[in-house]
């Protein structure tokens, strides 16, 4: 029976595009993924390693030995071996190297070399070049003889002698010209062109705007070097969006669904001890005050609702704050109209907030002074979020780093210790 | 010189892309917002609103006349029209659709009839249909006839006469390709095809996987309505991430940064009002124990840590089963393998951190019990964190909503009132 269900299994594998089969393999504990990665056409091996994600991949390599990973490797074009490359063993990564040919020697070391989130890192070396002075009839039967055209060919690049761009030939312009027009008459010389140093973030945004397929890349002296197309944009966008998911949730990368135990605990305990180091700050913020929870012991029950809502005020100041400045939108002169508008949310909501808490405080223990300093604390905390709200971020900004990365953590850590040191000095000063 | 900054203005808005103006209009404050929308050209008015985002698009609209609006209207496509039409004023509309041809009008209708999350939402009417009997040649001279292809047009796609879809015929295919070849000898029939009632987020997998430039749209009868284009795809990933990230952080829609103070206040109340009622039941259950915290006031300056950590650790792992579960990744075997798992991770992580907040507690107050009270909890409150972390979001999935909405809240909620609970029940049986 055994038998019988691998024959189902490999007739099953066979059928699915490799991006399917990496997201089986994803879905699967350790050993049914290997028996079923053992099934894969190894043609498809290259792919379907290059679609898994980073922790699948890492098991999936762990499982090969050096030759049918160098197979696997050599099916791929350069800028995907650059992709795989730090994942696999160096001395795998030198054969690969030695079986490509000279050119693409070239371009898996240029691909190599850029940083994951520079242009040059999505660049795509399989770009069809023609010249300006030749007829379409010309360039039609070029393309026939290519007998395929890469993916994502859109539009052919038009270059002079030196490689240096001149415009492009988009491919639907191509269909619909008369064939004895020549590229010069029909190329378009308004384009967007990417260097491979800019930001693979900005390349998103220029896809998103101007609704790109490919987009040239050229070095500073206008020399073509490849393309981006839009499937890579896209992987790009979905993996930033799920690393930025990750990070505010305190993951450091995205974690094997089945990882054992210990792999899971270290993916995790920056974060971990970080918000330890900030709540034991806070306790000792508390600390300061225990001989007035000794005295009204009502205190220490009221004091994380001011602390709570605070850190929620703080963190919704701050998500609008990061997403304005990841689609540039705050200009120089805007951060003061901005404190000025969150300090005004702020007052209301302290207002708002502040009377409901303070009147509950009231109901339950039926001491107005009590009542009214809750409310005064919830004013004063949520006018500190929102304060920080805004400088965290633009300050991180102001100092080269990611606004979104850790400013969650900080503007908790202030309104946590923050609002147990309002709150308490407040009913210290009024009440004791 | 008013007059002059006007001109200079004028000139670098007549520059811009309608994205670019777009994200213009965003990044001003109100009143010079309308002035520049002001100088905006009149067939750019369509495209502008389409680009800027809901909260700003309603203030560009309430700046217009009737006629200006249905000026602008009547310069976008059908889909486009449908995906103006819940902001546009009802008189509007129907002038507006008194001016479109009756194609036109089936359309509008068909796109509006179809929930915000559905593909038919995503889709576009612009196709070019061939038949299978012909030669490309007369393929190519029909395309010639045309002038202007589509945006997007990476493939024809082959009708019969009832417009059933018969198979794809790819443009670079038909480049490469002898034109004296008949259309069903080169078109594909390996297609991905999608429904109107599919999921866009199934769609916009199908273009990640796939690599996809347009795919169809057909009935259940095979009949094509239409396609759906990578540009549209790009929008709904962004949007889907931004909303998860604003919704994460209690921000019910994108908001505008200039928005008026009562308008931010409306948007961001209800998770507010949230927080502050599990808030006041967390502020219950410590209220339960005043007695005890009387009796050892370290208590109260100690449980925030016992409640934090335990929230931070039950987000981490609702993160991963909320990614897990939008890539469809866990099948109905796998939930109590993960759950064993998170508990593992959690039993290491209590022992760990358990430890260090004891030592911490020592350190400070000189208590053994004390230190190994706080422990115990820790371990429990973490354990706690990782049951509920798995079933929270797999219930959410069983009762047919989205995971991603409202777990993190509810973790939260879960972790604090437990986690108070549970170190003051522990601390007035060991310590009292």
């Amino acid at each position: 029976i055994q038998k019988e269900n691998l024959k189902e299994l490999q007739r099953l594998v066979d059928k699915l595009h490799p991006a399917d089969i990496a997201d089986l393999l994803e879905s699967l504990p350790l050993e049914d993924r290997l028996l079923v990665w053992g099934l894969v056409r190894p043609e498809y091996d290259g792919d379907v390693l290059l679609e898994a994600s980073d922790a699948i991949r890492e098991t999936l390599i762990t499982d090969m030995g050096a030759h049918e990973l160098v197979a696997a490797a050599e099916q791929l074009d350069a800028d995907e071996i650059a992709d795989l490359a730090p994942d696999l063993p160096q001395d795998v990564m030198e054969d690969v190297f030695r079986s490509l040919p000279i050119a693409e020697r070239e371009q898996l070391r240029a691909a190599m070399s850029y940083p994951e989130d520079a242009v040059g890192a999505l660049m795509d070396f399989d770009v069809i070049t023609v010249r300006e002075n030749v007829r379409l009839e010309v360039v039609l039967r070029y393309l026939r003889r290519l007998e395929e055209l890469p993916d994502h060919t859109d539009q052919l690049f038009v270059v002079d002698r030196n490689e240096h761009l001149k415009g492009v030939l988009l491919i639907n312009k191509i269909l619909v010209s008369d064939p004895e027009m020549l590229v010069a008459d029909v190329m378009t010389k308004e384009m967007i062109t990417l260097h491979p140093d800019d930001k693979a973030q900005d390349a998103a945004h220029a896809f998103e705007r101007y609704d790109l397929v490919s987009a040239s890349i050229i070095d500073h002296d206008k020399k073509l070097l490849g393309r981006v197309t839009v499937n890579t944009v896209i992987d790009f966008i979905q993996e930033k969006a799920e690393y930025d998911a990750l990070n505010l949730a305190g993951l450091r990368e995205e974690e094997d669904l089945f990882a054992p135990v210990l792999r899971s605990v270290r993916n995790r305990w920056v974060w971990l001890a970080i918000n330890l180091v900030t709540a034991f700050i806070a306790s000792r913020v508390i600390g300061l005050f225990e001989d007035s929870i000794e005295k009204l012991v009502a205190l220490a029950a009221l004091m994380p609702i001011i602390a709570g809502i605070g850190g929620n005020s703080g963190n919704q100041t701050i998500t609008m704050i990061v997403r304005a400045l990841a689609l540039e939108q705050i200009k120089a002169g805007s951060a003061w109209k901005l404190i000025g508008k969150e300090i005004g949310v702020s007052v209301v909501n302290g207002l708002i907030w502040g009377g409901v808490v303070g009147l509950f405080t009231f109901a339950i223990y039926q001491n107005v002074e009590l009542g009214l300093v809750m409310m005064l604390a919830m004013l004063l905390n949520l006018l500190l979020a929102a304060l920080l709200g805004v400088l965290i971020p633009l300050t991180l900004r102001k100092l080269g780093r990611d606004p979104a990365l850790g400013s969650s953590v900080m503007i908790t850590a202030v309104t946590d210790s923050g609002g147990f040191f309002i709150f308490l000095s407040l009913a210290t000063l009024f009440l004791l």
